[in-house]
C-alpha cells in the first residue's frame, strides 16, 4: 500500500471531547494507523481539550491505554507509538467556564500558517459556543478547519440554529459535517461501481430496479447513551443522516466530477425529490418499535425500557418505505430499516433488480430469483452479484442462484482503512466530498420531521419486537404489502 | 449430483465407426461416466460397428484399454465396468462392401419398440450411403435417431448432397447433427445467463456493447489428421461449425422456449443477419496463415508443410470480423479467430462494453478499462465479469479493474459432465435444441463460401506465423485498424 501513501501538510488538529468516547475509540487509534503508514508528517501535533484533570503524561498514557483495547495487535509497533504519542499535548478547559485558553494559545500561536483542525466531538448543543470562543480568542486562521460530529440537531430548527452559530464564525467551506458511514471503502466503492463501469448505468433506474433495501443493524443496546438515546430514537440516531445518506449515493445522478460541490449538488437534488410524507402516509408507510427482552448472540437481554429505567415510547427501530420522485426513480420503493438488537450487526445496500419478463426454460428449470446487487458495508465489506446461472448436469436445464463475490478482504490483501482514518486527513486535505454541506442537513431534517410531529401527535402507540429479531410483523408487513421482502443479511 | 440424475428409457446405441477415435476417447467415457450414475438403463446396449476383426471380447478389451487413457482413475469403479462392457456388442461390418448386416439383425431385431440411435462417427462422404443401407435393410423403426458427426460436409453443395442423401431416408426431426461445443456447460450456462437474468439484457445490444470476439485456440498440431486437414483448413473445420454456433447463441435474441426449434429458429435468423462479404471485404476482414516451425509448451515443433509433408496454401488460423445486420447488433463487430499451434489451448467468448462516456473521478484515479464478461469454454469452464472498483486506501479514489469470478470448478464441488455425455443423452430423450438444424448447416455455410471462394480466386498468398504465437501481424492489425485488440486469455 505504500506507493499509495501520500504524507499530508503538517497541521494541528484539536479535539475538544479529547477524552471521550470517540476520541479514544476512533479518531486516535485512526490517527495512529495514518501514523504507521507513514502519512503524517513530522511536525503534526494533536491536542486533546476536556475538563479532566490531566497533564500531558497522563493524556498519553490515556491514549496508549485506549490502543490496547481498539489497535489491533498485529499494528502495534513500539516506534511508532512512541512517535506517536510524542504528537500529543493536553489542554484542561471548560467550555461553559472561563479559563484554559491561556494553554491553547501557547501551544497554537505562532503557527498560523499551518493547517489547523478543530474536531467537535463535544455534545451538539455546544458546537456554536465552541465556534464563537474560537472566534473570540482569535484562533480561528485562513487555513482552519471545523468538524461536526453528528448528531447535528435533533430537528430541523435546532439543526439550522446549529448551522447558524457556526455559520456566524465559519464558512461553509471550512465546516466538515461528518457522517463516517461516508467514509466507509464500500460506500465510496459504490460511487467507482457506479461510475467508474458502464454496465451499471443502463440498468439504474425504474425500469430494471424493483426497489432498493437499506439496512443498517445493530445487536447492541443502548449501552452508555441512554439519556441520549431515549431523547433521540432510531430515526433521528441512524435515519436522518446514515439510511438517507446512503439512499443519496444510491440514487444520485452522475454528478460532473467527483469532487465536493458536484457530489453534494447531485445528493440535495435527491433528498429534494425525496416525497414527503403526510400523516396518513407516516402511519402507513413507517413502522416505529421498540425492543422487549429477548436473547441476542445467546445472551438474555433486557428490554429498553428496563434498560433507560422508565417506560418510554422512544422507538429503538424503523422500518419506512420511501420514494424519490423524479425520472430515474418513479415508483421504486426504497425500503429502509435499522434498529437495536437486532440479530446482526449488519449494514448493508440491496439493489433489486426486476424479475426476468418471461421464463424461457420452463417449470422444471425452476423460477429464476430476481438479480441482486449487495453491497455490504459492514462488518465484512464487500460485493455481491446474485445472479442465476446453470447448475451442471448431463441433461435438462435447472437454474441456481449464484453469488460472484467481490470482499475486499479477500480481493486486496492489505488491510484496509477505517472510515475516520480517511475522513480526517479529508479534512486536513480540504476534500469535503465525503461530508455533508449545511443545506443537505437540513433538508434531511425536513424530510424526516413530518414523521417526528406524526408520531407526537398520532396516538398510535410504539409497538415492540423482542430484542434478538428482526424488529416487529408491522416491517415484514410493509414489504409483504408490496409482494416483496426483507432480504435477510446471508453470513 | 444423484438427485438430478433421471434415467433416459432403454435403447440400443449402434456407432458405426465403433473402433474409432472418437468412439474410443470421447464416446464410450461418456456413456460410462453416464453408467456410473445410474443414468443408463439395465437393459441399455451398445454396438459398435466396424472394418476391424474383432469379436464381442476383443472389442470390450478394446473399449476397456481406452478407459485407462480417458477417465480420470478416480472414476473408475471395477462394478461400474463391469456392467457397463457387458452392454458392449460387436459388429465386423464393411459398409462399401456386402456382409455383416446379418449380425446386427440377429441383435436387433425383435428390438423394434426401443430407441434406436445409429451413431455415424465415420468418414462423411458415408453417411448417405450409410442411410441408404439402413433403410434397405429396414432397421430403421419409428423410434430410430442418426446422429451425424462433423464435419457435415466441405460446402455448400456436399453439405447439400449429404442432407438430401440422409434426409431421403430419416424425418428432420430424426437427425442429430452434433456439434460437440453446444454440449458444454459454458455455453449452455451463456443461455442461462442471458435468459434467467434480467440484468443482461439491456445491455445486450448495439449501445451497450462495443464488441464481441470468439477465440478457439489449439496447441496441437494437425496429429493424425494431416490429410482430412489439409483439404479441409482452419474455416471449414472450426469457423463454420464451431465458431458460427458460438457466435449463434451470443447474438440470438430470446426464443419462446428453450426448445429446439423455438432456439434453432433464432439462430438461424442470425446465420440469415450475418452480413455477406464481397472478394474486397474478403481480403480485408479475413486474415489465413499457416503455422512454420516453433516452439510451443517448451517443445520445438515443426511448421505446417514439413508435417503434412509437401509445400500447401490451406489455412490453419483464420481471424476475421463479421457483422449481424439488425436492430440489436448493427454495427457491432464480431471478432473471431482460431488457429492451431497457438500458444494455449483456450475457447473463450468476451463481451467487451462500451466504455463510460465520460469519467468523473479526474485522471489520478486512472483512465477505467471497459466492463468485459468472459465466458471461458475450456479448459477451465467458467464465467468472469471484469468491474472496476475502489482501490481500498486512505485517499483519493483509484480505479482498479476487479474480476468477479464463477468458477464452474469451484463454485460447483462435482465432477460436471462433457459435451458428449450430455449431448448422447439428448439424442435418446429425442431432445434436438443442442443440434443443428439442416437450413443451419447450410446457412453457415453459405456465409463461408464467398470467403473460400475468394480464397480460390484471389493470388493472395496464405501468410505465416511461427508455432506458438497468437498467429501472424495481420491478425493484430485486424483489430488494431478498428482501434481495439484481442484479449489474451489469462492464465
Amino acid at each position: 500500500m505504500s506507493a499509495q501513501i501520500i504524507p499530508v501538510p503538517p497541521f494541528d488538529l484539536i479535539v475538544f471531547g479529547g477524552t471521550g468516547d470517540l476520541a479514544m475509540r476512533k479518531l486516535m487509534p485512526a490517527l495512529y494507523h495514518r501514523d504507521r503508514d507513514g502519512q503524517l508528517p513530522g511536525e503534526a501535533r494533536i491536542i486533546g481539550i476536556s475538563r479532566s484533570a490531566l497533564d500531558d503524561a497522563g493524556y498519553r498514557a490515556k491514549v496508549e491505554d485506549a490502543f490496547i483495547r481498539h489497535v489491533p495487535k498485529a499494528f502495534h509497533d513500539p516506534a511508532v507509538k512512541h512517535r506517536f504519542l510524542a504528537r500529543l499535548s493536553y489542554v484542561r478547559l471548560d467550555i461553559t467556564a472561563d479559563g484554559g485558553w491561556k494553554r491553547l494559545h501557547e501551544l497554537l500561536d505562532g503557527f498560523e500558517s499551518r493547517i489547523r483542525v478543530f474536531y467537535l466531538a463535544t455534545a451538539p448543543d455546544l458546537f456554536g459556543q465552541v465556534a464563537g470562543e474560537l472566534k473570540q480568542e482569535a484562533l480561528i486562521t485562513p487555513e482552519t478547519r471545523v468538524v461536526l460530529e453528528k448528531p447535528l440537531g435533533k430537528d430541523l430548527a435546532s439543526a439550522r440554529a446549529t448551522n447558524n452559530a457556526v455559520g456566524a464564525v465559519f464558512n461553509e467551506r471550512q465546516i466538515f459535517r461528518i457522517d463516517h458511514y461516508l467514509g466507509k471503502e464500500t460506500v465510496q466503492n459504490l460511487m467507482a461501481l457506479r461510475f467508474a463501469n458502464s454496465l451499471f448505468e443502463p440498468l439504474w433506474n425504474y425500469g430494471e430496479i424493483d426497489h432498493v433495501q437499506l439496512t443498517v443493524a445493530e445487536t447492541v443496546g443502548v449501552e452508555g447513551r441512554a439519556a441520549y438515546y431515549d431523547a433521540a430514537g432510531a430515526l433521528r440516531d441512524m435515519v436522518q443522516n446514515h439510511l438517507l445518506q446512503l439512499l443519496c449515493l444510491t440514487a444520485l445522478e452522475p454528478p460532473q466530477h467527483f469532487e465536493a460541490d458536484a457530489v453534494r449538488d447531485e445528493k440535495l437534488k435527491v433528498l429534494r425529490g425525496l416525497r414527503r410524507m403526510s400523516g396518513n402516509e407516516v402511519l402507513t408507510n413507517v413502522v416505529r418499535a421498540q425492543y422487549t427482552a429477548g436473547a441476542v448472540n445467546g445472551s438474555v437481554v433486557p428490554g429498553f425500557a428496563d434498560e433507560i429505567g422508565h417506560p418510554t415510547a422512544t422507538e429503538t427501530f424503523v422500518a419506512l418505505k420511501a420514494y424519490v420522485d423524479n425520472w430515474r426513480w418513479a415508483a421504486v420503493p426504497f425500503y429502509m430499516r435499522t434498529g437495536k438488537r437486532l440479530p446482526r450487526r449488519v449494514s448493508e445496500i440491496v439493489i433489486q433488480f426486476r424479475s426476468v419478463p418471461h421464463s424461457i426454460f420452463g417449470r422444471d428449470a425452476g423460477k429464476p430469483d430476481p438479480n441482486r446487487l449487495v453491497m455490504r458495508l459492514q462488518p465484512d465489506e464487500g460485493v455481491q452479484l446474485q445472479l442465476m446461472s446453470k447448475d451442471p448436469g448431463p441433461g435438462g436445464m435447472r437454474l441456481k442462484r449464484t453469488p460472484l463475490n467481490l470482499s475486499y478482504i479477500d480481493t486486496f490483501k492489505t488491510r484496509w482503512p477505517e472510515a475516520y482514518e480517511r475522513l480526517i486527513l479529508d479534512v486536513v486535505r480540504g476534500n469535503a466530498t465525503l461530508f455533508m454541506r449545511r443545506d443537505e442537513v437540513e433538508e434531511a431534517w425536513a424530510w424526516v420531521e413530518p414523521i417526528l410531529d406524526e408520531w407526537a401527535r398520532s396516538d398510535v402507540p410504539v409497538s415492540h419486537y423482542p430484542a434478538g429479531t428482526w424488529g416487529p410483523s408491522a416491517a415484514v408487513a410493509l414489504m409483504a404489502r408490496d409482494g416483496r421482502n426483507w432480504v435477510d443479511p446471508e453470513t
